[in-house]
């Protein structure tokens, strides 16, 4: 796609926690990466010199080649063409922040931002589960449940940019209060943090973290085995609801919660099938993302050289 | 999009009791339609001649001017390259028939096909409701929920042609079984079998159809009232899967409960504004459809022309 780029990318994703930067080249390779703390605490200035500093490390430590762009994956909704930021719960004072403006002094060459979930999307369609797919969803499963969207090679954006909330997807008209405003979303059900309630909610005893209670529940704890499987239940709902829909042909999972998916994954993807019309339902691979937590530096990187083959 | 196409084409809307066909221009004008019943308890061949008839009427009406092709749109799934029909369980002996080499002798011109709702999507977007949107969803709210996407101004078909089954969103996971082998899709609670199913339970007396309980429901019935609600409130769930998942710009409700839209559409659209995110929520139209039992006809005529354009 854009193999004759003769330089590097630099993609960096934002977190509320942790901001990790990459230099990539056309072809995926990860020259060099780097990740320090966000900083969000000490204020917006704070965090911004945090990505300077760490875009001016990934350039001093490549030698050589030009830098083509930098790609940079926000924890919030975006306006991508304007370059804003327009809501960002886990960046105070984000909000209406010109971050690529911001960057325009500091760094010589065009800067481009999305969402993270989106750039996830993106770095897994690039370079990881999903590379052979052009029409695919991935899923997020961790502190809250995010998404992308590829439909015909494109990330799906929608009308306003805020398309992909895969996590606000209702499977349960009566449920749980979500932080979105709604009610019964995919979210409070097959997060990590849904796993850790439910425990709360089933009376499990002992330490509550998504890990323990996936080793607990595969040493046979059938209490903890039926938190995972409650889990994939709603997430084979959502996978539904996907499949019906948009007749695509995968859907990966990605986050923290993925590296438990050998307790929900195939169960949820039963339930889909079951649920689902037959010829769409049969035809969707269910898998894991590939790239890990670096999945989202990386489609920072591709959405560099994307749209700087698109620009120039 | 073909403003400069020299002739007419004709559409046709194959359901299972009627057959609607008319001739139409390129800037949506319909110079002559017909209708008839469909004959499909007297076998597909019989059903193919009748199509042949209708077409001969509309040319034999329409004077001058060149038939540059033929739309069909089919009450099942098909697969439109291939012109095939997959499955269609209103259509008994059409699965695997080839409708289009069926037609290719005695059509003196390309045939297309595609799904019915698809088509009346492509209809309403062509010189309806969503004549100014390029991303929209339209529902179907008759015997069953059908549906059709249009995202980025283009019929989204999915891998397989099997995308668009908003109906089957799953509303209620838990809920009543779904002749789709699914639960609690939205069908079963927003159709208008469904609203007659529910004034079954809830112990309705009186003729028990949409339009009398419709009527019940103006004059105050309160019983008949909450039917509609009940409706609402799914159809609002339904639009929230559509709404977080896709921000698109505008929802089209058409079908024969459309009729009833005065009972039901408002409150659906609160529902879905409740539970949405709040951009995309308040972004969305929420309308009736305005081509009424046309939608279908036109729609086909509208791929005809479009296919058209872009094979030659």
């Amino acid at each position: 796609m854009v193999q004759d780029c003769d330089g590097y990318v630099i993609g960096v994703d934002l977190g509320g926690t942790n901001l990790k930067a990459g230099a990539l080249l056309s072809d995926g390779e990860i020259l060099y990466r780097t990740a320090t703390p966000s900083r969000v605490d000490e204020g917006r200035d704070s965090t911004v010199r945090t990505i300077i500093a760490a875009i001016e490390e990934v350039r001093s430590r490549v030698e050589g080649g030009r830098l083509a762009g930098v790609g940079i994956g926000i924890a919030g909704a975006v306006k991508q063409r304007e370059g804003i930021v327009v809501q960002a719960p886990n960046l105070p004072g984000w909000e209406g922040f010109s971050i690529v403006g911001a960057l325009s002094e500091a760094v010589p060459c065009p800067v481009f931002i999305d969402n993270d979930a989106n750039l996830f999307t993106l770095g897994e369609g690039w370079s990881g589960a999903a590379r052979e797919s052009a029409n695919f969803c991935c899923l997020t499963l961790g502190t809250g449940v995010g998404g992308g969207l590829v439909l015909d090679g494109k990330l799906w954006h929608g009308v306003d940019g805020t398309a992909g909330e895969v996590g606000h997807i209702v499977v349960e008209p009566d449920g749980i209060e979500c932080p979105c405003g709604g009610r019964g979303c995919l979210e409070m059900y097959a997060s990590a943090t849904a796993i850790v309630r439910m425990a709360v909610e089933e009376g499990v005893k002992g330490t509550l973290t998504t890990d323990e209670l996936a080793r607990r529940a595969r040493e046979g704890e059938e209490q903890c085995g039926a938190l995972f499987s409650r889990a994939a239940r709603y997430l084979g709902i959502g996978m539904t609801d996907l499949v019906n829909l948009l007749n695509i042909d995968m859907i990966v999972c990605g986050g923290g919660l993925a590296g438990s998916s050998d307790l929900f994954l195939d169960e949820a993807r039963r339930e889909m099938v079951e649920r689902s019309f037959a010829i769409p339902g049969e035809r969707v691979k269910v898998v894991t993302a590939e790239l890990g937590s670096e999945g989202g530096m990386v489609g920072a990187a591709f959405l560099a050289l994307q749209s700087g083959e698109r620009d120039g």
